[in-house]
């Protein structure tokens, strides 16, 4: 044996790693290797944070917050038809009572998997079961990028967001709007922004609750997008909005008009209290998570009170906030657990489950990589079926970061390869290689590995595997510089998705009536 | 209703999250904010990748690999003991094949729970079950900080990470030595080193398998350092030894040694192959792993034939190399689901299962800190009892890096409170505050929040959770940034663990006679 101390085999192999002049391949060469596009299915057993018998608990908590204390409803239609099914309604008052039997009959008519159709079919989504899909950041008031720096969210970033939506196959959906366009008035902004969904992409997108008007221009640009009748499209989800509670324990005008224009077309309802513990929930877990429960069987209950069998989604949002501070804070571990634990809610009632991947740093940096980690696979392995804010979401949702798109794009790819699983099989288990190289030699250049090496193992976006001196030789680049690098050529080779030219004028004419009859009016 | 269009209520409130003009209580303040010390146990049911079916077909590639290729034993005595142990050895041959009920019947006698003693015994580990475990970043050639750069592994820098060790709660162990001090030369290194160990922490610690005598002189240190007498040593196991089998199918000289030096006296062996599938082992991962278990389980095997019933645990290292340059992976999907894998080998074997933390990146960036989220997530939802390389690991093992190290521990502490899991009762559902607050209301400052707000969440060592004004007013500094001025504080903060003096004096004889005699004899 050799005297010669040594660091161990677990480092010294990849001290004798080849070092390479130059990166041959890589992910800013002007061919982008992504996954093709997938329907992506978990395979696993969702982790399990609490047994049955606490789901329980948890649900009869629920259940005597909406028997005992209520919620406010604050839209006179929606109280009117919660009466006539059943809830208990005082004249005057915006307070609802549930009974238990009532939120439970209702919610039973809610599909455990639903098509969402998009204009082109081939991206039509499944949304229930053990169906995962991945969409956009929404709703980010600014945007950033390493150039740009942070700026007020804008048409032209917002453009650009939906454009590396369309380029990327791991994104299923555009969230919402990435980022607000504010620089459109708000009387028109939303035909802008849908019009562009259709134009710029040809995925599953998504219309703001924010007066009945507008989201009957948004179920309209959904139909003109797919070409289809009325009738049809009442059959055929084809858009969905997120209601977010106003918590705590009240569901305000905007989203009840908008479950009641929603659902009464037979389109998603995505019902996701904003339950911060600590905040606006209890500062306890259980409590928050009772309080998200009882809002969200309220908004979908009320779902199935407009339509029978139109479909929802339950989701979780529950997280802490900074004592010290009130500041949110995302991808904790108290985030997680109530995201799984919300996923077994979810499975508990049959309603497919909705998460997201979330983060509270400012920059792309190792808190927001960790942080967005930790909330992915709070929501995977919580069995989440639709992932909204899973690419792009930076500073608790406050900011779209293009370079923090790729990023999640890249961890949502692996995500997608950890779904795939394993293969065993004789030819994997590779008995033949195995004694064809023998104790003590190497598997580089065997014909087992030469017949797969080129696709055996994810290839990612951003992971910079040059060894160290290389590496420095390049500059010393983070992810956030190579995911900056990246984002940038994405647009640059971006190409707009085919939209039949009949399409395309009905949708113009459309916007272009709209914006003469005002869009919608404004006090301002 | 309003009409004005706003961005959703999921980022609202965040927008309206009050503007602190300084951080009050931060991580980076004189007084570190930790959690104590405490025995983590997973309440979770590991994801299994693969079922039980698969693994009966892992298990048997793995036996027929034993049975049909053999390992190549690189050691005389070794190969007698194996021999006179039912092993097929040829004379004149390192060529030794097993068959699986050999195999089995030995490694059953492997202990499913033990106590690994440290010399402060309230640092005593439990290794097995649903126990795990938390060490440092071990081997590492060269170390780094954000203000030194990157320097060839020295014993300033090696001491200085015992002292981290020591002072963060979070890890229970030192799993080697952190950075290599090539500055002291390596006839004495161990001896230098270990009585580190042992001076400036009290808790349990590794000894290389670098020829029999330095086995023996950690042997006697551990016991020096406990204050017991051999007898007692060999009934308590209280030192530990990495064996990483020379994939593919060897075990050299040094590890063969180590075994039988350690395992005779009852201290702990995990044997862990090194199996980067496509270079060492098959391009597949079950033909990888298929090749790991069948190594693992041969060294497992020989603890047993050396001593029946001696300390052993299943080391998963498996993961994949960058198929364009060779470089080895780590934190990768495959590298996820190989030791998730590994975990169900491990249990089906009902041996305890040995992790990592491990990541490729080159710095402390979002790369790093995705790649070690992923691989925490292999290894705790793997099940894993012992968590190698838990904090400090950049370059695939071939840097140790200070600020890393602090990021690690903040999230081994955020995977501290996952594994506290949720309590559901009473007084955490909160009915009476929800009924307090009432719908519209908010829960700061209630008595249920005010009792508990201030160990309500956990609060991290380096997320920085400020909005982005005050984080940008503050010099925009990144996680990096904080980890830096944190381990600078906590060495400046560091007190040496109380030693006897008895023991003290033994110890500095031990080594001083040690010393006198050269050590270890080295060529050069």
């Amino acid at each position: 044996m050799s005297q010669e101390p040594a660091v161990s085999a677990e480092t010294a192999s990849a001290k004798a790693r080849p070092r390479r002049t130059k990166r041959t391949e890589t992910s800013t060469s002007s061919q982008l290797h992504q996954q093709p596009w997938q329907t992506l299915k978990n395979p696993y057993k969702p982790i399990e944070i609490i047994y049955e018998e606490q789901i329980e608990q948890i649900h009869n908590a629920s259940m005597r917050i909406l028997e005992e204390v209520g919620m406010d409803i604050l839209d006179d239609d929606a109280r009117a038809l919660m009466a006539k099914c059943g809830a208990k309604v005082t004249a005057g008052s915006n307070r609802v009572y549930f009974d238990r039997h009532l939120i439970m009959d209702y919610i039973a008519s809610v599909p455990e998997l639903f098509t969402l159709h998009a204009r082109n079919p081939a991206h039509n989504l499944q949304i229930g079961k053990n169906f995962t899909n991945f969409g956009t950041v929404a709703s980010a008031p600014n945007s950033s990028s390493m150039d740009g720096g942070r700026r007020a969210g804008n048409q032209a970033d917002y453009q650009n967001f939906l454009r590396l939506m369309q380029s990327l196959n791991i994104l299923h959906f555009t969230g919402g709007y990435p980022v607000e366009p504010v620089d459109i008035h708000a009387s028109v902004r939303h035909l802008d922004c849908l019009a562009d969904c259709v134009t710029l992409t040809d995925k599953v997108f998504h219309a703001y609750s924010l007066g009945r008007q507008r989201n009957r221009d948004g179920i309209e640009i959904a139909r003109i997008a797919r070409g289809i009748s009325d009738e049809q499209l009442d059959q055929e989800p084809s858009l969905f909005s997120i209601i977010n509670s106003s918590s705590p324990l009240r569901l305000d005008q905007p989203m009840l008009q908008g479950i009641m224009e929603m659902s009464a077309r037979n389109q998603v309802i995505m019902l996701t209290p904003f339950t911060l513990a600590g905040a606006m929930a209890p500062v306890t877990l259980a409590g928050a998570i009772a309080q998200q429960n009882a809002e969200a069987l309220t908004g979908i209950a009320f779902t199935q009170m407009v339509r029978r069998g139109s479909p929802a989604v339950y989701g979780g949002f529950t997280s802490n906030v900074d004592m010290k501070s009130g500041a949110p804070a995302f991808g904790t571990p108290e985030y997680v657990m109530a995201a799984q634990i919300s996923g077994q809610l979810a499975r508990h009632y049959k309603i497919p489950f909705r998460s997201s991947n979330v983060c509270a740093s400012n920059t792309v940096d190792a808190q927001a990589a960790y942080e967005s980690t930790m909330a992915l696979w709070g929501a995977i392995m919580g069995g989440t079926n639709f992932l909204m804010h899973g690419a792009g979401w930076l500073e608790g949702g406050l900011c779209a970061s293009f370079e923090k798109l790729i990023v999640d794009a890249d961890l949502l790819q692996m995500m997608a390869v950890y779904l795939q699983g394993v293969t065993v099989d004789d030819a994997t288990l590779a008995l033949e290689a195995v004694k064809d190289v023998g104790p003590g030699g190497h598997y580089f250049g065997t014909a087992h590995t030469m017949a797969r090496y080129k696709d055996a193992f994810y290839a990612p976006f951003v992971s910079d595997w040059r060894n160290f001196e290389t590496w420095q030789e390049a500059g010393s680049p983070t992810t956030y510089e190579h995911a900056h690098k990246l984002y940038k050529q994405i647009l640059q080779n971006y190409e707009p998705p085919p939209l039949d030219a009949a399409i395309r004028e009905e949708l113009d004419d459309f916007v272009a009536r709209r914006k003469r009859e005002g869009g919608v009016a404004t006090d301002f």
